[in-house]
């Protein structure tokens, strides 16, 4: 498996099929071939694929409804943003000093690379997934670029670097299915206890699911972690 | 006037209006704006030009039947092409490379960037007006780019270094205007001496402009060089 492969890009809501075209077309360009597509306008997809240049990468695209189901075993994700001071509490890095950590990574490890809908891009939602955001250094007047050409620039950006460097590299942590599992198992006994509310169950459940991203959490704390969410059930349903 | 504009961004016979759009509005992105085409295809710009979207970078775009009457005063003539190996008596540079030293000369001189047609890129004729060629540097398999992404890709590197280098700078030279006035006033003399001749006209016409180009005229020895050409032509029509 080349590096390339270890990289899902995965478009989220996208409507355009030119877009998606453009978008499979330029990852060939640049070696990637792992392409996702997360609840796509069936109709524009339908399109693109079956257009005259088609080309392998789109036939053998993924197709998810929700965002979690297309990130796998992923153990960075980065989403890809224009916005500007919407990052929060999110590490926001420009694409050349990004794409240096994620080719890094991509060494030897998983990872996602997302871009929203034309239209209204990432939702907070989907940026609650993710480890990070890259960000294209565009013109303030001017900042949201065309899905395809996005695609191009980070693909290009990634491969710019031939080399990744040893010195960058993260510890060991666990894939975005791992940390979907955790978060679901707090929910349930976060429910109980009040931190979850159905009024406030949306944002909270954002927050939670940044709060496991950040903790990084390598394998073996993950089951240690697990174990204990598991015990902590049991006495919430055994009272 | 600002170092993007500058930078005469040509597309040479482009097709489709989509593509033109792409390209202006990934110029928008990252601050460019003087926008030129080649004979485009007449119903592909009047489509670009009045769709909803098109910026005033489309509105302002100039129109030129032919390469020449395109490039203006442009000092330094770069043209874009994948093409391995075609590139002969041209120095070749990567992307990344290259854009470090047009950056450069656009600090304080004009340069005119071309790109080819969707389906042929430049062509020879296209090329020998080119000072040097760059390539974006795509898989082997798949090396041909999508129009607007090539535009995006191009107009990203170049941003991407915020200063320029003043070490690299080139000696001041001439426009592609005066070249190409030193070449026509070559022509006749070289026709009547035999090196052109009905039917290797094109070719040698390519090669001479090449040279012209490599010769890298400052402004002075221009001049100086018109001199000589008007006082030999003037002898060959009074001999």
């Amino acid at each position: 498996m080349s590096w390339q492969e270890r990289l899902r890009i995965v478009l989220v809501q996208p409507r355009n099929p030119l877009n998606i075209g453009a978008a499979a077309r330029a990852m060939l360009n640049f070696g990637f071939s792992n392409l996702w597509l997360v609840d796509p306008y069936e109709k524009a997809f339908r399109e693109a694929r079956s257009a005259a240049g088609a080309a392998e990468v789109l036939r053998q695209a993924q197709v998810r409804p929700r965002l979690p189901e297309a990130l796998g075993d992923a153990s960075l994700v980065v989403g890809t943003s224009a916005m500007r001071g919407r990052a929060e509490d999110h590490v926001q890095r420009l694409l050349a000093a990004g794409a240096l950590p994620l080719r890094t990574h991509l060494a030897d490890r998983t990872a996602a690379l997302l871009f929203g809908s034309e239209k209204f891009g990432l939702s907070n939602d989907h940026l609650s997934h993710c480890d990070w955001i890259l960000t294209i250094p565009t013109e303030e007047g001017c900042p949201s670029m065309n899905l395809g050409q996005a695609v191009a620039l980070c693909c290009y950006e990634l491969t710019r670097h031939s080399r990744t460097v040893p010195g960058l590299k993260t510890p060991a942590s666990i894939g975005a299915d791992e940390r979907d599992r955790i978060t679901q198992m707090l929910v349930p006994m976060l429910e109980a206890g009040g931190f979850i509310l159905p009024e406030n169950r949306d944002a909270q459940l954002r927050k939670l699911r940044r709060w496991v991203s950040r903790l990084r959490l390598a394998p073996k704390d993950a089951r240690m972690f697990q174990g204990m969410l598991r015990q902590i059930q049991w006495k919430l349903d055994n009272p």
